[in-house]
């Protein structure tokens, strides 16, 4: 794996790499970690590569690398620079032959999102996107439960994604993730709910097994100045017809990183917190509620739930480990592609379907608002289907 | 007191009277429990009352009671009945110079809750409503805490009060709470809003210290057959323009009463949760969570949280000892008001007012929801303002 | 009824009196409520009592009350003072032919609780002893569970009482409740294990049917200078073989009241904490555990359970409500002893073996601890057996 | 790092080597996986590793590997075998010149664990036992902040571990964790107390800053025909006479992996749970508790504890991750041996020391346990003192 950003300092690229390394199935053979040749160097060397590897711009990586026999250079790129530059390098990527993984939303905006999945439909290689949480073993079991009927016809959803370290302006201060997330040319027109509020649309897509078709939705620019959205509230619909509301905010003062998803059908509900990420609650009407565990060793859990644990019970597992499924998942299917062997449906991860809806949700949003809150369809029909 | 309503067999009657009792300062002393005799009367002999006080119907009783001598006779009228009695009622014995307490909500619709408002201003007696919620003790240390700006500037709240008891059409299995709840004669144009999601309404009010001045509602009769809403979800913005958003349901199954509210401010936020209802969590970005507890012995607590505890941290209160805090600071304002005091500010009940407000919000968000959920302004210019 | 001590400033016989109070069932006419004339009076006007039956001292209580005819003079003592006079004031009560019950432990020590023990037994009155614990609706279904074999053979107990109020030297600040329950003469030879100890000994009889039969057991005097015990850990058996540890401390600096207790046997566990009193959890290997709620409504929980609950699930009750059910169960009971019936099982309460079985507790954990930390049994070959 | 143990199929082996790579400072190069050479081999390829240095017998490995020119060979050795292989395969390991790593406890007995850290004396090499827990960030908050005075003079500690996996003789269904551990010739002659008790005395241990220096035991074999104890507890002080009570059980039916420690000061308390290990507790009497929680962004803890974090606070960090701060610490105190520098104090891990101290504890427990429970001494005078 070559990595396309992620400079010390960074929090996201130690992130992916300690992610693609937990389970020994990546290995990080090169990078062009930043545009500041001395941090790239130095990133370089924190990961004990090859200064041959270690390039100063991801062009010359991708043309270097593609350059090397076969079982020297990398097969994939992971790409987790700030969202202006995922299209452009991934779809170079692909268009060089490489497989792309590609940090969340994977453009800045629905057209540059459509552009990327063209590239994708284009190209022998495959592609992912980092919806972490989509890497959990309970989301896993909390999908399963919903497509297996265990509460019945789903009726009402909530989600939120509560964080406060957007309550004050410290984009001003030079925090450099709060900077370029606040920045339309960095990040795209929405701020919050491109960031967090699409992990949380994912969320229910992926556990419903259907997306949201159409929303209602009141954003804020709570701080002064702020350019982009940092709160906002969507009730929405999905598909089928279930109801819902979405809460993203990065302005609730005290609040970590707090995605929450309740679920109820006409025969029961489920609930996961990311605060307690092992837990999946169980709950219906007149019955006690039971506490479903991750672990290995949890025969009631579905084959997928315990696929995605690395330890039996009572020992917590956490995001790095979600963020690992999604990396290990990527590469078994990219080992099944290199064999031409279908991938194991098991190892599931969130590819370029999921990355353009997100964006679709998101354009959906910024209309709806725009236009007095009212009710806007989010058309899914994109060229890939 | 004497009682309207609360026939044996029914919660909410046992449940006003055993409040009532708690702190020894309201006595029940007559009712008019049902219009069914034989139940009206075992009412009567569980309660302990002399038969010559146990009335056929509430008319008889206010008629009776006003003709006693003044020592003997009832100074007080609780009304527990469905919502259509509210205003007949409340009306007749402020009338006949009764103090009044009356389930929530006051009437059946706005209209009637303002005629109801008429009357309690032209009255003598004094009028509460038992929005129970607001009698719990770290309920009032929040209202204190925001007012005294320890979250600074209040941007978003969060309100829900999710239910799952109507998830399946149980109206219809001979249940007399649901029956009476899901009819619009008896209950008014609103069935999940006006029961429970005016208690998120006013726990919102009340803690905010400010009023629910717009909406955009969705609103859902979930169950086929059933003629009012069972969920509903509203985004609000209240008088000086903080955002929220309010969810209501009782087709969440597996949910018991769960009313939570969670405030954030620029300086931080509070957090509430009926399932843990004395413990009020504060936080605040960068500094470690506080647990703050109610209890008698809490120093840190204000007056008025202090002030409707009864027992030291540790002894867990709950939803009667909220409910007996409504009674008593009535019983406390009735007897300030019998030798012609001032209440007492820390005593504080819900009245009219509150009750108005309620109905006032149904009342738009009926509107937003026929309306295509367009955002619907909340006019609080009742008579008495 | 009529209580002796529990004059205004206590929070003890405030507490009886409210509990005694919410159902209705109990009324207090009268009260010897403290030494000091004015205190009593007080204590009498706050209570709504006729002057005449507010007494200077208890013994011209019991007189003055026997002498009233039957329907007006009380039938029942409710105790609130310190330890040292459960024995002259209930043994008195008894033979005076009225009902008692008493605060607990029921005396100084194990011979004064023997003594108790014959005055019931040689009186026509019932006695009760407040261990409030016992009145939990959750406590009682995790006795029945035990009984009918939900965790098969019983192996492990695991309950503590942990509280931080003594963990300075509060008694010499003119704190009144640290003051006599530090005092040996007013309470006893031991402080936290009498105090406290007993709460959760008496927990693990209840819960598992059976009385503790030996213990080795450490006591400590954190605080210099204090006279009594203020901390104790004790390892001990059940007469049936239940290993067993017991934890009681009054030093553990911002601890509220936490008594919790744990039951494992070879099918499975059991949890209950007072923290969250209207919880039971029951687990076993293999299976996710179960969150078993209180609540009118529980259809799944035992009549018993059922029949302490007030409201349906979901409305938090609490430490009053728990004694109150001890009030009402005795009640109860004195009322079928007065229409010469059975008392109905489910309506238990703790009573004189409870009373005596707990200081025999107290006397082996003191013996054990004198005499090296040395296993010591208890006799449990009380005169009433 | 070569591996001695862990073949395909344990949980141990793959536990270690994914905690090892995480942080990408330490690289698995070669293995003895297994006597079984099926077993062995299948282990090498799915670690993709070279053949040629996948042994079939640690002593080959030791021998091959110390054979190989110093930049190829590997530095450390990781052994996570059963606790009999322990001395035999670290003693050579060290003498071979090689660090070892090892998995706890140390050796089945004192008097192996005494023989090894002569070995360890003798050598140059370094020497790490994997006391997990001892690797979380709040663990070392807590240490940071009983140390620096914030709860004061402790006096008492609550430490326990439970788990339910052994609550039935699931040793003789062809479990090999089971069976290994229940058998006195590979783990010694205790089972639940060194197997896990050690890891609640560690943890005291590391928190208090000083060692537990006597005991009174009580232990169990419940399950019967099981020839080790199952569950245990234990009354201790410490070397500055502080108080504590630690349970250790395997026989807890439902329980998962619960370690948890309270501790108590005379100005505060601490509380840790391993169920939620991004959280500590700190409490005072007359304050609200507070919620200090990991996170690299979290000022308010000590750079031990952000140090020994990964992610911003709200991205659950858990098992995975506390076993790679004790390699990452062990790689980095190799690298300051290889150059010559001292090792950084905040990159600590548990070495030789507490692997003896927690033999000597074990030992202490079954003298005790044997003499009729009696206070026992620990002797923690060891050679290396």
């Amino acid at each position: 794996m070559g990595m396309v950003g992620g400079g010390a300092g960074g929090f996201i690229g130690d992130l992916h790499r300690k992610s693609a390394a937990l389970d020994g199935e990546v290995h990080l053979v090169c990078g062009a970690f930043s545009s500041d040749p001395a941090k790239c160097a130095q990133t370089g060397r924190d990961c004990f590569l090859d200064s041959s590897r270690v390039y100063p711009a991801w062009r010359q990586m991708l043309e270097a690398e593609a350059a090397l026999p076969e079982p020297e250079r990398m097969e994939l790129v992971s790409i987790v620079t700030p969202n202006d530059l995922h299209l452009p390098v991934a779809s170079a990527a692909l268009e060089a032959g490489f497989h792309v993984i590609c940090d969340k939303p994977v453009a800045r905006n629905l057209a540059e999102a459509l552009k990327l999945e063209q590239a994708v439909e284009s190209a022998d290689g495959l592609f992912a996107v980092t919806y972490t949480y989509l890497g959990y073993p309970m989301v896993k079991e909390a999908r399963r439960r919903v497509a297996a009927g265990e509460i019945g016809e789903v009726r009402k959803v909530y989600v939120e994604y509560l964080q406060g370290w957007l309550s004050n302006r410290i984009e001003q201060t030079g925090h450099k993730q709060a900077s370029w997330r606040t920045d339309p040319e960095r990040s795209g027109p929405s701020g919050c709910m491109a960031d967090i509020g699409t992990h949380a649309e994912t969320l229910v897509a992926y556990v419903l097994g259907e997306k949201i078709s159409s929303v209602c939705a009141l954003l804020a620019r709570t701080i002064e100045g702020r350019p982009l959205d940092d709160d906002g509230d969507v009730l929405f619909r999905t598909e089928s017809g279930v109801r819902g509301v979405l809460s993203a905010s990065q302005i609730c003062s005290g609040e970590e990183n707090d995605l929450t998803i309740r679920i109820y059908g006409d025969a029961g509900g489920l609930e996961w917190r990311h605060g307690d990420p092992n837990t999946l609650w169980q709950k219906a009407q007149g019955r006690p509620a039971t506490r479903l565990r991750a672990g290995t060793d949890q025969d009631y859990l579905s084959e997928s739930a315990r696929m995605h644990c690395r330890t039996p019970a009572g020992h917590p597992e956490g995001y790095l480990e979600a963020f690992a499924n999604i990396y290990r998942n990527f590469a078994r299917a990219i080992e099944a592609h290199r064999n031409g062997r279908d991938p194991d449906p098991l190892f599931d991860y969130p590819g370029i379907e999921q990355g353009v809806s997100s964006l679709a949700f998101v354009d959906a949003v910024l209309n709806s608002h725009a236009n007095g809150h009212a009710w806007t369809a989010i058309s899914h029909g994109s060229a890939s289907q």
